[in-house]
């Protein structure tokens, strides 16, 4: 593509998505297109001779954004609704443009420092000490599993070099974390060779809570049963509820047990900014390590996880080493980021972090986070007003989790998981708006997740409107 | 950003994007900024206040851009020189806008199905048969990892929920590999829990190719010593010399032996679109998985690796489980991109190998392509025509190794190594070229990597100016 060509389809590309951005509501949230539709729109082969661009997007247009469920609609509400801000759109069209690849220091001294840079304002935002060293990755999957190889780093003597199998020396592994956990930390312990058995899961209170007592009880028996443990997850913002672990209370039991503390506060983490909510990091200061992605609610556009570490050296000593074909001059009074992790090629993701906190400005994002638990708590409260409907937990930050349970009616469990699974799909088939449900103490819970920074009151009320309609209804 | 100021930045963005790609060699190739010069050139704190986003680029032009090392440069030829096409640059750009996290099929049914569309593609272009099924992740050293615990959860019973660690069952395991595979196989056994010492590296023959008699003869000799061979990863284009492993007798060998093989063909794979190339994937077909790297050689912005597999139900078995807040109706019917991994979160990348097949074609890129083979060839001839350069490894891509040997001089190797590390620094002190070197047999060898899509024989004919005046001068 000509230089020519490429503005003048960079120009239309720009006019496309400021008018994609601008109206999002004139899509139906969820996709309706059915499963293999998209896909059988399109060739079986790519094509021999090159086609216009503009082909290209017609067809685009055409075939693909009706498959597309639309995040950027405000009247998203499942799972953790984001936001792809402005700024951060624009910073990852640079950053596709500049193709940065960070393995090295050298190979991009600016994806590098810009990395360190950004990752300390974030860092000092939400209150974390200076001890704590920052990498960037993908997920918080990955970044989650890297402090597991951490763990065992530091808990397993010759571990790197030998592993975990034939060595009559290791015993069995534990690794604890809450019912409510996330799916990453079973996926991390599966990955990292320890098995999901080593993952045992701790009873939470009423508010969904590890409960430290259940903790305590669980490492005393698996110590007389001569497990080995290494490590807890504590949550702050569960992904169900949004619950909090205790992490003080946690992290004494990491210390006096000497337990590796990851914190996963990939949701909530952020809301730590503000005054209001500093304290749902209290004690993360003494945690070996924390994950918050900012693609979850700090505007920024999926991916961009930022990992703390107190103990890098560890992530090091597991990861580090540097083949003939890597060795640079400088190793040594630099960091290349690819010692610490599994990924040796590195996008220069650092780049969105830095616009979007600059354009914003933190006055500007705490306010943005404000609104969001604002309109969740008047969710709750509708919720909790109306006598057909019952909220199923506390509301910390932005997720409401409720169902419908109709007044002076007695209906089987069984039938309310039913009647509300209904009136989920329901609601989403109006197109307006997007909820997805979970479950709490094994009964469906409707969830409604607040997140992207264009919904409103408005968006909150029609939900709620469509919730309470399709009830009747259902 | 309101959408007119969206627009603004957005066009002026597009103009910004279009002069850099235009005019890529008026930057110096490696950037010359000294360490923590950036960092220290940046505030410690996040502003509080907003800031103009034209206040944000005259910083990143100011600050940022001297931290670059312009991988956009016709005069990149280190590691493996890459290009982020313009088309590429659009596609990724449309994929911030959008936003998409595939992680379900219903949470974007576009990027799902796009992903196994292009794969199949890309698939059908190297030669591939219909039973390899396609993931996208971001880098080969995921895929490669993924491909590793594929192989763990096919030979040892019960490692999911059981893991490696305490278990009397389960004897020391081996994976194989050359002495010149890629450091992510090693950070691969150490992250899964296999240990470094689970890499058993086989000897290489003078064309820098895995010796098949010494494969056997390792296997052969763990096995005797109670080992467990589970793996053999062979090299399609390994990262000092470009060798191709002699897959289709490795293959044997595996089958034989019933190991997994997986082939990392993450750089060279693509060569097979060439008629000229089809050959290196020989015996491919029966591996159980391979990597390619369109974001290597097939003009793909950073990041997007292919990892094929014929065994996807292994990677499944490992890591697919769907919590309550994952649970979706057409779960079954449909492909949720989270079953394929660690990482649940997964961006829109489908759209830009799309968008990048269909703007070239196939033709073009074989073109571009076998150009790119034809400078390394011409390069080789003239080094192998001159006196004082001697040529390391054959040139079966686009990759020249040697050294500079002076005639008539009788040098130690030490002073060789010296000799050839001031040379290759010294012509990346002009700015003009940047080359990254190796070692081979233990010696210092220079290295030229040619995979941009805007190098042409003058900046081929350049680096080798430059390497001929200042192997002079030094």
């Amino acid at each position: 593509m000509d230089p020519a060509t490429f503005r003048r389809h960079g120009h239309e590309l720009v006019d496309w998505i400021a008018e994609y951005l601008e109206h999002p509501e004139r899509y139906p949230v969820l996709s309706r297109v059915r499963p293999g539709e998209i896909a059988s729109a399109l060739p079986r082969h790519a094509p021999e001779a090159g086609e216009p661009f503009d082909a290209i997007m017609a067809d685009f247009e055409r075939v693909l954004v009706p498959g597309l469920t639309h995040w950027n609609h405000p009247g998203f509400f499942a799972y953790f609704a984001i936001t792809g801000s402005a700024p951060g759109v624009l910073a990852d069209f640079l950053s596709a443009a500049l193709n940065q690849q960070a393995m090295l220091w050298r190979t991009s001294p600016a994806a590098t420092e810009l990395e360190e840079v950004t990752l300390a304002w974030l860092r000092r935002l939400i209150g974390l000490p200076e001890a704590f060293e920052g990498v960037i990755y993908d997920t918080a999957s990955i970044a989650s599993m890297h402090a597991l190889v951490a763990a065992r780093e530091a808990a397993i003597p010759g571990v790197r070099a030998k592993g975990l199998a034939g060595r009559p020396d290791v015993p069995r592994i534990r690794v604890y974390c809450s019912e409510q956990a996330h799916s990453s930390i079973d996926k991390a312990v599966i990955a990292i060779g320890l098995g999901h058995e080593s993952l045992r899961k701790i009873a939470v209170d009423d508010a969904y809570r590890m409960r430290v007592d259940a903790l305590d009880a669980a490492i005393a028996e698996d110590r007389a049963d001569l497990w080995l443990p290494i490590a807890v997850v504590a949550t702050v913002g569960t992904t169900s509820t949004t619950s909090v672990d205790p992490v003080a209370a946690i992290a004494d039991v990491c210390e006096r047990e000497q337990l590796w503390l990851h914190v996963d506060a990939a949701y909530a983490g952020v809301a730590a900014m503000l005054p209001s909510h500093a304290h749902i990091l209290d004690g993360a200061d003494r945690a070996d390590s924390l994950v918050v992605n900012p693609h979850k609610w700090l505007f920024t556009p999926f991916d961009l996880s930022a990992f703390y570490c107190r103990r890098m050296d560890m992530i090091r000593a597991a990861f580090a080493l540097t083949p003939d074909y890597l060795m640079t001059a400088e190793a040594g009074q630099v960091k290349n980021l690819m010692d610490t992790g599994v990924q040796l090629g590195r996008r220069f993701r650092a780049l969105k972090l830095w616009m979007i906190l600059r354009s914003y400005g933190a006055q500007t994002i705490r306010q943005h986070l404000s609104a969001h638990i604002q309109l969740a708590q008047q969710l709750a409260g509708w919720i909790d007003a109306h006598p057909d409907f019952e909220r199923l937990a506390p509301v910390p930050f932005s997720v409401v989790c409720f169902r419908w349970k109709p007044a002076g009616r007695t209906l089987s469990d069984e039938a309310l998981d039913a009647a509300n699974q209904r009136l989920n799909d329901a609601v989403n088939q109006t197109g307006e708006v997007f909820i997805s449900p979970t479950k709490l103490r094994g009964r469906v819970a409707l969830r409604v997740a607040i997140g992207h920074i264009r919904t409103t009151e408005q968006h909150v009320r029609r939900v709620w409107d469509l919730l309470q309609t399709h009830a009747h209804a259902s």
